[in-house]
């Protein structure tokens, strides 16, 4: 089959070529990928230390080729979105069944790709933080994918939304559509303390999020893209005056259980327009080192999908 | 009534002096105190900010001398241990029912003083941190008066106790003998994760915790001793490769409720001797001075405890 | 002031008489009550149980007459919705100021007086749920003042609702209309486990409701109105095949802590029409009689509403 | 290999015959067996459902004859305990890695074979309790191996451990000697409530532990040989007067996530004589049947545990 190959002779670090079809385990199914969706740690992960000839990618939707041997997980047909630490950069994927959410007939491949990490990983970092409804809940780098689907979901849960991004002015009125019922630079501006927070920048970012936590609420640290220190100035982590019981907290998606549920919920809530995919780059895989480009410097509003192996069909 | 007043013209900030007797809300029972323990927060503030003619004090142990009108609490006669945010240092105290723990009659009072925040805080500090028996747990700052009480209550929880202490060589016997089964300077000699830490010194100690933490491990932050900015760096809250829901937290003894019960049992722990106080200066309230310079300079590995009142009786 | 006293020797139970005013502890505000929704419970108590003379009563909407002395709550003048244990069926209210919620100014008191006991028993006992974003939410009992509350609030939170009542032919599209995605006479009708179950009937509808949670699941047993045992065959608290970790809990609303807040978003909500109050019966308070009849012969499908005091104004 | 094999026309329901050796997955370890310890549950099914020619068995301690071909879990060579829903009551069993503990060398396997179900079910409930430290905790049936188990984890995590048996004259003794601070023969002989509970009995042993709950508090349903139908009396599931928030959930041991570090810790204590096994019938597996009899009588008050294959060696 054919997929992207990492390959650091080449200016984007990928290239098509091939490699041999997947082997899957027994609780693997094989999945023929439609699309794929970019992020921006696995994108980086290319640039730096992935190894020569790794077939990457985390994100894949796409139809079940074959189901798995143990007979869990859908069947031959089926359209599905897929969650894993490789291979979804190629024409075929083997993928754990427990990571395989399924989709409704006719549902756009290029929409279900934002799926797997992006809206996954915004819903599971929102249960985090307890009840929504009725909570004020911060976004920070609210534009970016993840941050879209996490405006959109606290705001389905029923939470008051307060979006941060760099430039309001740019992005405000998009993020109010949205769901956002604020938009700030950043949680110095917030008039009032939040019950929650997901953040998706780090850095002083996370910093000035924690120290808006009313007492009993948690940061999610889910987004790193500062690349800083994160520095609490003494007495941040003091207790009183309202202040008991304020946490920060990693995230890991891979760390979380039973994710199958939630990306069928996911891809059904894509496919019937509850949830906008917010797709700001989309085209062909041979286009992979543009669309990588305009993921690192930052220039995308929400997700980059290839379409994969179109040509082939 | 007699009460240690807050009075900025003289060196120990403090002195003894006439006020009036409390009046107390109907919730509220008069103590006749008996011992005091001193913590290093009330006595900085003493120094700081504390506003002049002010009574202040959280712990006392003593005698019910008058039950609450609304019959709440124990009745007069009751030895007893009280916590609140003042009016300790003084020969009555006027106190809130839900904050009083029942002693066994005979109990000292001067261990019974140690108590209400050091032992309560130990205690509901470590119920933050999740099931203990058979988890690694971190003691920072063991030495000190909270320190000691949480190295002996992880130990009786059943967990494996690493004390951390600036001084192994003086006080790594000391610490074993409470309960400890490893001593260590820091976090960064741990050659395993911990499951949860307990930190009473602030800045990089607390960071240093944070990342020896196991997967869903949890510093509380409690003590702020090294009065230092806390400085993450850049990965310290990444999720992936077993890092994944590890958290800090902030801690307030006021902010947790339904102190009474806990108040009663850790009272009655010392009395019979399963819990140790760790007094390390004990002396008449004339000498506050004394103890209060102590306790500041750190030279104290305990509690400090004044004796109330004892020549009126 | 005027109040509805308990007595036995009239045929409803209670009559209008005079009472002294009400004489605020510290931390109790003083309420001119404009409005009262009777519940169930108390309206039953009134019949079997309650002391003659007594003025009882849950829920009070009104304006505050008097701030607490203790500066806390809102000043005088402040439109709220109040809640306790007694007093509300009375001209003034006393009431402490941590169980009163603020309301927008202008809003409709018969709707506001819905709110303390049903709309704010509705949310907590969904906060027990954990997560209700995406998640199957069983409400039984839905067509009673808390189960249209809970039917609203769980499909504010993204839930998908199913709603139980004894008629659906009678009630579904009305619970539709409320949010419900499906409309079930009960549990035993589910096509699929739910996560969760706010249970207002009791008796056999609690079991039933238990034996269809999904794994994790928890049923919230809020409202006996069956007055029936529940009896769970054996096998029912079996654990394996996907039954791990479900569990049935008991609630109780002065149970839970930090109500002042929901009190006042609930009002909210109210008043600018997110959540409908669904008044089944409205009248003046010296109507009573009537209401209480028709609210225990179960005839009412929705909340009874007093109208206090008006001929004073 | 040989192995007990189920076989319906022998009275035991079990017989030793020739099996084809395990073909272990990646992901598996093949263990060789040196004792396994039968379970209530399991040794019924045999009589019951099981079918024809099955190898079946939870527990087995043994040593590692080849490790894992993923490289994960111990190495050839290991002493351990391990776990599944079937093939420990055979010469040799393929095992998932994550359900593998490893002992400490020298360890007597028929006391380690005790440690799977028994000790980490005890475990895992406990840790459903919440805190243990200073809070009272019921354990019904606390004869059994399970529930010796959990008389012993309780205490050691620093609980006052109240044991129910239906006969405290011929076994109180024997509990309190592992721990227990008080034994009464059921929930109803209490003299304050309790903050949680382990049942292993089920039927009215169970209502009758959550009707002594303290708020807060849950009763954890892990054994059921009652055989009998829960009956909880109207009024049980009542939040007023102290009883909100009073749960009661179940339990299933292969629902729990991470059992391998606890399985090794259990292993450990077990060794160490931390925990006792209360074996109360040991040996050789042709004996299956006589040791399967005790068991279903109930004349055994601990574990039945079986030498395996020790006569090849």
């Amino acid at each position: 089959m054919r997929a992207l190959i990492v390959d650091r002779s080449v200016p984007a670090g990928l290239r098509i070529g091939e490699v041999p079809d997947p082997d899957p385990a027994p609780h693997q199914a094989v999945i023929r990928v439609t699309a794929t969706s970019l992020n921006h740690g696995e994108v980086q992960y290319v640039r730096e230390d992935a190894p020569q000839d790794a077939v990457l990618g985390w994100d894949a939707a796409g139809i079940v080729e074959q189901a798995a041997a143990d007979g869990s997980g859908p069947p031959a047909g089926t359209p599905v979105v897929t969650l894993g630490w490789s291979g979804a950069w190629a024409e075929f994927r083997a993928v754990d069944t427990d990571l395989i959410g399924t989709a409704p007939a006719g549902a756009e491949p290029a929409a279900l790709s934002t799926v797997p990490v992006a809206a996954t990983t915004a819903l599971r970092a929102l249960h985090r933080l307890g009840p929504l409804l009725g909570r004020r809940v911060l976004i920070t780098g609210a534009t970016g994918g993840t941050g879209r689907y996490a405006v959109q979901l606290a705001r389905l849960g029923g939470a008051h939304v307060v979006a941060a991004t760099g430039d309001p002015a740019a992005h405000g009125a998009g993020l109010r559509e949205l769901g956002a019922a604020e938009v700030v630079t950043g949680a110095r501006d917030l008039d009032a303390p939040v019950h929650g927070a997901i953040d998706l920048v780090g850095g002083s970012r996370l910093v000035d999020a924690y120290q808006r936590l009313a007492e009993g609420g948690t940061v999610v640290a889910v987004g790193h893209s500062a690349g800083a220190d994160e520095t609490f100035p003494y007495g941040a982590f003091f207790g009183d005056q309202g202040r008991h019981d304020r946490s920060v907290t990693s995230f890991f998606l891979l760390g979380c259980r039973d994710l199958g549920p939630d990306l069928s919920w996911l891809a059904r809530q894509v496919a019937i327009g509850t949830l906008r995919p917010s797709i700001a780059w989309q085209g062909d895989w041979h286009r992979v080192g543009e669309a990588a480009e305009a993921l690192l410097s930052r220039r995308l509003h929400g997700k980059a999908v290839l379409e994969v192996g179109r040509p082939l069909v």
